[in-house]
């Protein structure tokens, strides 16, 4: 299904072609932005609220702003679809998100007027100001820097970094705070508080008119209140002015709140911005979902990304089956650890600001005091649930793979140096899927299993993840424990399985064989299962292990392995780098054993977005390229022993 | 030489003695135990400005606190020596960050008052957040927990993520800012700047007290004005005490400043505050260095971490040589960055918080525009170094191993996901020597090595790192480059050497040989250097590769050593799980070459704090660790042929 654009947008190939727009026309073109969008979306899916949210200010943007010279840095990203159909890419924009086709998210491979990647949040400051301090190093006194951030993201400590170096800078660096009180579940934290502060009616700018008529009429009132006056004038210029205000204390100018959904403002509004030279915030409040009646008065984190939906009704398609269907690991995940901390007060759940993400909103909401929501703040998430951890708390912090990567060092500093008890559960790791490269979860297996005092785990099913969170939290002294798994579906429609411990560093024989060894680890396993099935209908007899832990090994499982066969082919949905494969190479070496090893999983270089299992297959660890792998080892033993 | 403590300090061994004490001893103690501090540091060598700046504080917090059931978290860690000479460790102080000594840094199986072990910089409010939240759902209701962190440490993101979080979370948290404008080079960034402004006489208090002292007597002027307090009254009551400081607007209770020095009004001061419930934060000014004259007056980043000194006339002792000596890595960098800059008008310098440390500073001094010092901003840093990238800078990043842990998405998400050239300078890289566990950079080959679009090298020598530098600035379109060298000394008293470029990815052979091959990475090879001219003298002949760089490996070179020698070593200054010999080891699997490899480097596990030959040595990849191994290799030759 063809969306057709509006009047108007069918026009816009790109912002040269909006500028060419009366102003008077800009709201007309925003309705059709907005329906384009909707239109999209409901047919083909995507991440819809937030962009929803900013069309204004996207039109807006791209009027007033000479892009993409001047150059305009989306944070996360997943707003960006306005901007996406405005710079070229609305003919292919219902490629979006798919595979081959265009990203759901700013890439500068894409285009010129991408700036900078995104797809994690909280770095545009930081990247904008890069690009400032380049211009301004290179004399380039005209060109603008703007970075769009949400007032989830800023609570993301690198923008506060980057704030920081932000307000002694002298660059042209317009930070524009898109508030609409949402992370992809509601903002949480102070910070959240004090936005909806001053965006009230009593606001730091009515209060500062306030104290100068006040000032005015009181000099009239005799020599005692004008002494008072100076020195409250005084206190107030070098305080009030540069202190109230959050922003104005970092040495930001702090422009706002403005109505984010009034084009026109906004166009006049930026207009005198691009005046104003220095390091400035425009605070613009927004809604998401703004202009579709169901995401604006439905459930926002719902409305974050939707999939397809009935564009009228408002109903949000949601697929029939015949037969029960395998739960997602991360419900397997929120429905265990409620069941875990029944039994066990010890346990404590921590996420940041993905409650709906990893399933934890289910611990949240049936034991409030013990999961929590810390805001985008991986970081703190991690040293938090370390300092829980001292205190004989039993902590399951839940961190998507890609977003650990912000928390690395507080894993490796404030855990594992310290030999702390604390439980890590890693959702989306491996290929995530449509969201791409940013949120693919490559490389835990390589930064993890590198740590000293830390436990590398992943189930290969349902049942697996439970027995590996029930043994999680069964006390123990020291140790941090891991747990990855993917995004998206197990294999067990009956998944409640009773709870049983499992002994650390122990893996699973699946299947014996006779041609060669299959050594899995995590959900992928269930691949090589299918794989070996194939395998044995065309003669070839492989074993299939489970490794279960990348760390420990099970070294009584690999010297059975290495013993008994001579090729070996590991399979993971991770960096094939220092991977648990280069795991089983190290333990070969270092016990001396001589056999043929193939590593299959993901190879060194970025890959792009697309259906799990189109980019299982593009890197050949799917059930195809798992027997491919296996002939193709078999084959040539004749020449190869011959060498 | 032993130290004697002054009267009083001699009978405190547990802040029980101390709590023995009269209040009026107080300033007589905080002279003992400075004294006591000066007297060790100027002797044994460590860390000095800090603590001393904090005397007071530590003896009022121990005194008015119940340590260690109350929690105590120091940010950083290196102001804790008063800490730790009154919490049981003075008999051993002068054992502080030697070999098998105590530790440098507060450390939680050293001492039961080391509550959360530190080194890196902006994690204690996480912590004791943690803790305190611990202890609100443990019913924990009269503990108290206690961050002292400095006004450097709080311009870390996580701190912010930390403060964010604490102003919602009504728990029993204590945050003390120790604000004396210092990191360990003078603080920069916005926050500097407002706490500056908030400590100078036109306080936040003083412009409150005035303001209700003007609207106490504006009361009196009629109908008008009543009603103007009364409107403003209302905005001064949510807007201003809400508002008007960045703490409060974070909501969290803000006291001070005080004096740090004054302990008699620390001890009523945090009197008090035990008294009120909920989060708060009290803001001491201190002095780096305070109570001794030749730190106070001078040069603080000097009196950091000085080594030893004459105490009498605060004149640092140099070491003298009769020969010249190689030059530290950190100098070389800071040197050829400028020699380079001259050349190349793109190059731009970064540091977090590092000039001294990375000496950084000699480029600050002479192109103040182009080198720049972000802040305790690691993130910040590498993303910032990325927009820098997109503009056509040539960014040198310059960011210790153990730090860049903190950056690690960033490095992935923001500069190598893009493809974008910048270059990291990994300071410190392997042991770090007396910092210990916190501070070695032992991870950075394995974590740098599995992210795509990656270049990881390290120089052997100083001419090596100039080459290096040299070829990363040379103009590419792509690749993240990071170039690791260790703390310390390279080998070349005379190292301004001509640049030449090397090939990207290719080794170097530094000997042929016979019997075995030894491929080493970095720095570390010069013990191989002298370890192959020892087994030559014992009739063994290896060949020495210096592989130069870990990713893309060299397999030209790969193909000549297993091609040629079935026993082969690796040794690395990092761990081995992951390591560079992982590397190796994945060539030879995916090349099917058959042979022995033993790889030397860091274990896995945590290595305490010595010198770094200590550490070595204790790892056995020192000189002698290596003709070990290699010995051990060739003996059962024999017998492991035969098998």
């Amino acid at each position: 299904m063809l969306i057709t654009p509006g009047k108007l947008l069918a026009k816009i190939n790109s912002p040269d072609d909006l500028k060419k727009l009366d102003e008077v026309q800009l709201v007309q073109l925003c309705e059709e932005l907005r329906n384009f969008i909707i239109d999209n979306v409901s047919v083909y899916g995507g991440h819809f609220g937030a962009s929803l949210g900013v069309v204004e200010l996207t039109v807006a943007l791209h009027y007033v702003f000479n892009t993409p010279t001047d150059q305009l840095v989306w944070d996360v990203g997943h707003q960006a679809y306005g901007h996406k159909i405005l710079t070229g890419r609305k003919e292919n924009f219902h490629t979006n998100r798919t595979y081959k086709g265009i990203s759901g998210f700013p890439k500068r491979n894409e285009s010129e007027y991408d700036t900078f990647g995104v797809g994690h949040s909280s770095t545009s400051v930081s990247a904008a100001l890069g690009m400032a301090m380049a211009s301004k190093y290179l004399g380039l006194e005209d060109k603008q820097h703007i970075a769009v951030i949400g007032d989830g993201a800023l609570t993301g400590g690198m923008a506060f970094e980057g704030l920081n170096h932000a307000g002694v800078s002298n660059t042209n660096l317009l930070i524009i705070l898109n508030d609409n009180c949402m992370s992809i579940d509601p903002n949480v934290g102070a910070l959240k508080d004090y936005l909806t502060d001053i965006t009230t009616s009593k606001t730091y700018n009515r209060l500062k008119d306030d104290v100068w008529n006040l000032l005015g009429k009181l000099s009239h009132f005799g020599k005692n209140a004008q002494e008072i006056v100076s020195k409250v004038e005084n206190g107030i210029k070098s305080t009030l002015l540069s202190q109230s205000n959050l922003f104005e204390s970092l040495n930001l100018r702090y422009f706002g709140p403005v109505d984010g959904h009034d084009v026109d403002h906004m166009v006049a509004v930026l207009r005198d911005l691009k005046q104003i030279k220095g390091p400035k915030i425009l605070h613009c409040i927004t809604v998401k979902g703004k202009g579709y009646g169901p995401a604006e008065k439905g459930n926002a984190t719902t409305w974050h990304a939707p999939g397809t939906f009935d564009k009228i009704s408002g109903e949000i398609h949601k697929k029939v089956y015949d037969a029960p269907q395998a739960p997602k690991y991360q419900d397997v995940f929120g429905h265990t650890l409620v069941e875990l901390a029944k039994q066990n007060d010890k346990i404590m759940g921590i996420t940041p600001a993905m409650p709906s993400g990893s399933s934890m909103n289910i611990m949240m909401k049936e034991m409030p005091d013990r999961a929590l929501d810390v805001g985008i703040a991986e970081q703190h998430a991690v040293t938090f649930s370390a300092g829980l951890a001292t205190q004989g708390i039993i902590p399951f912090c839940n961190i998507y793979s890609s977003f650990m990567q912000r928390a690395y060092d507080q894993v490796i500093h404030d855990v594992c140096i310290q030999n702390l008890p604390v439980n890590f559960c890693l959702d989306r790791a491996g290929f995530a899927g449509a969201d791409g490269p940013t949120h693919h979860g490559a490389y835990d297996i390589a930064y993890m299993r590198c740590i000293p005092n830390m436990i590398v785990s992943a189930p290969m099913n349902e049942q697996e993840l439970r027995n590996l969170m029930f043994t999680a939290q069964l006390p123990r002294k020291e140790k941090a424990f891991s747990i990855r798994y993917p995004r998206g579906q197990g294999v067990m429609p009956s998944w409640k399985t009773p709870f049983e411990e499992i002994e650390i560093g122990k893996g699973r024989k699946i299947k014996d064989g006779e041609h060669l060894a299959i050594l899995t680890f995590g959900h992928i396993g269930n691949y090589a299962i299918e794989a070996c099935e194939q395998l044995t209908r065309k003669g070839i007899n492989p074993a299939h292990f489970d490794l279960r832990f990348a760390k420990p090994l099970d070294e009584e499982m690999l010297h059975e392995v290495f013993t008994n066969y001579k090729k070996v082919i590991t399979i993971e949905d991770g960096c094939i780098q220092g991977g648990i494969g280069s795991a089983v190479l190290e333990f070969m070496a270092d016990h001396n054993y001589q056999a043929e090893v193939k590593r299959l999983g993901i190879p060194d270089q970025i890959v792009e977005h697309g259906e799990q299992i189109e980019l299982h297959q593009e890197c050949e660890f799917d059930v195809e390229g798992i027997i491919h792998a296996s002939e193709t080892m078999l084959i040539p033993a004749t020449s190869y022993k011959s060498k």
